[in-house]
């Protein structure tokens, strides 16, 4: 029977998330936990909201952390927006808007599913033909940020087209939020969610979402109840809105939402277009290094994100050899490749935290010493000289 | 705008949750994250599970912690067990068996409920009524520790009764686990759930759950889809499930998981059964107190929880002035009255970490002196003698 404490190893990771935690936040999350009602919680809850808002750049009242993963986050966002034998419209380029397909049948309703080669953005003009086939949809979905593919897609232009057919837009920007630009209010996005653990280089365990006036007056307008009750934003609005009186719903997670804080207030001092570019100066560096050893990116240059790097697995090298040996040799961990991509791909994080030079450095020099030593094809010894060019040393 | 980092006040937690946290917990949880897919961190969740079969007292395999409250908890027993149609039988002497009410009609199912008076334990007689008169229910839920009043039921009995007429049987265990004794496998409780911030002692955020053989063939054989993916323990468990290969469902909460497992290694060292004790000891002490003032408990002490005092507010005393003051004047949290008993009476918790003399006598101290200050209609400087002579001071 286990009676010892559980003591991690140190890791750097550079995988898809959880990404390295600031021992800001970690320190923060350790703070003495008090009630979920105090009026000191309270207050701390309100700078979240407020953080928050200024992390996704939008006003929107009703914006807070879903208490629970990101997942729970989409299923937030899609029981609340959409009631049985409703229509939508999901944009699949991946993994995670496959997982939307699968929330919106979960709620009793139809996904007409517009499909994208994995790698690529979404095509706006494939969302327009079905706009246009569909024009009972009430709303669209699609991930801004591709987790499993490493792809961006153009949001606005979405958005936008989502409008002009009169529907909602679902974002899923849990890999974009802190990462690179995105802009609610500017965008007109009707709901979005994120999740803690990505370039917020917080714990997982939390999703922001952010709700504007006009999906609220579709979730106040429902003629059917919300199918489920813990995430019911009618109820969580009454714990988490404004005004003195606060509803009790659930036990509000205390001290990952510390977490939060602080990490929000670690974005506010840095400022979130500085993060954006952070995200993207580390990524020339990672991007000089990989093309230095002669491996080559999933997604083409403009498609692709720099928080989230998948890098072709070079013929004839065993994938899980290779993550095996990164880990246990140098605590480094970058990410399999998931649905498609399993086994062809390695997805590399440069997120938050971990989107320094430090990172990268460590991140190209394990890789040429691992894939070398196995005699991959690649050029050995190229990669850490070619990301130090780009960082001027 | 906010740039400051949030710095708790030091509290003591004699609310109904979340209680006072070991520093050994908290330290725990300020660990380095790791991937959520680490061989270490698998390594530890399946220390996770057998601690928790621990503390369930059961051989179940499918013990786990939902990733999220323990409102997340119960709604995942309801809408994995249930399928729409279906009729439940949910027992409610308080605010939680209504919730469950709710989540079993959000299920798409028919709650029959029988009620007992806020306050009581749930009558094992109408139960058995419920069950004649309603032949073609699925399954009883009740709650075995009714934060909202104090009053705990038994829960042995009343899985018997349902398994008497062919039914499934959840418990809501989330302020019993680790404070009364609750024995999962002996009493074949078919499924139950708690959380992580009652008589744990661990932060709230959590909601560690254990379904029996019988219970998981009802989930298998379902023919409709759980309409929650995130709370569908179908892909949950190939997330927590023995073997080699676990497959990704959602990012688990890596640090708070850090956090219980030190929780429970800190329940494994005690022993459940002292644990169990200790509660029952110093719920001795703080009722000699109260008694001594002169106040009165809303339970009859055979129905009453040693880790939740309900204490009738005295007559013309304002309920939230005192608790403002005890939190102001003495950092201490105890708990409002929770619908019918709202503005009636207060909770006061003894769990956990919370369970000491420290803490009783520091509730007994601080309630004299601002019961006593208000002129209320109370025996005055009796309350701290009389639980010291209980601890034999």
């Amino acid at each position: 029977m286990i009676t010892s404490s559980f003591h991690p190893p140190r890791r750097t990771l550079m995988g898809p998330g959880p990404t390295d935690v600031n021992p800001r936040v970690l320190e923060a999350m350790s703070r003495p936990t008090i009630g979920h009602l105090d009026p000191e919680f309270v207050g701390m809850m309100e700078e979240v909201k407020a953080l928050l808002q200024y992390a996704f750049q939008t006003r929107n009242e009703l914006t807070l952390p879903v208490s629970a993963p990101g997942s729970a986050g989409m299923e937030t966002c899609v029981v609340n927006l959409l009631e049985p034998g409703d229509k939508a419209i999901v944009c699949r380029n991946g993994v995670f808007g496959g997982r939307m397909k699968e929330n919106v049948e979960r709620a009793g309703c139809e996904a007409i599913i517009v499909d994208d080669p994995w790698g690529k953005s979404v095509d706006p003009n494939k969302l327009e033909d079905a706009l246009k086939a569909n024009p009972d949809a009430k709303l669209i979905g699609f991930v801004h940020a591709e987790t499993s593919t490493g792809a961006l897609s153009d949001a606005k232009t979405l958005v936008k087209l989502a409008h002009d057919y009169d529907c909602l837009a679902i974002v899923d920007a849990v890999t974009s939020l802190g990462g690179v630009p995105l802009k609610v209010d500017e965008w007109e996005i009707d709901a979005v969610y994120s999740g803690s653990q990505k370039c917020l280089s917080c714990v997982p365990g939390l999703s922001p979402v952010s709700l504007n006036e006009r999906a609220q007056g579709v979730i106040r307008s429902r003629s059917t109840t919300v199918q489920s009750w813990f995430m019911d934003l009618n109820l969580v609005m009454g714990y988490w809105g404004s005004g003195a009186k606060r509803t009790y719903h659930h036990t509000a997670p205390v001290n990952t939402l510390y977490a939060l804080h602080e990490a929000l207030v670690v974005i506010k001092e840095e400022g979130i277009e500085n993060a954006w570019a952070r995200h993207a100066h580390h990524h020339r560096a990672l991007r000089a290094g990989i093309e230095a050893m002669g491996l080559q990116f999933v997604c083409e240059e403009h498609e692709r994100l720099p928080q989230l790097n998948a890098v072709t697995i070079p013929a004839g090298v065993e994938d899980a050899e290779v993550r095996t040996r990164l880990l246990h040799e140098f605590n480094l961990e970058i990410g399999a490749g998931l649905g498609d991509l399993a086994g062809k791909a390695w997805r590399i994080g440069l997120m938050g935290y971990g989107a320094s030079e430090t990172n990268v450095l460590h991140c190209l020099g394990a890789l040429d010493a691992v894939l070398g030593g196995m005699g991959a094809d690649i050029e050995v010894g190229q990669a850490v000289a070619a990301a130090r060019a780009i960082y001027g040393d």
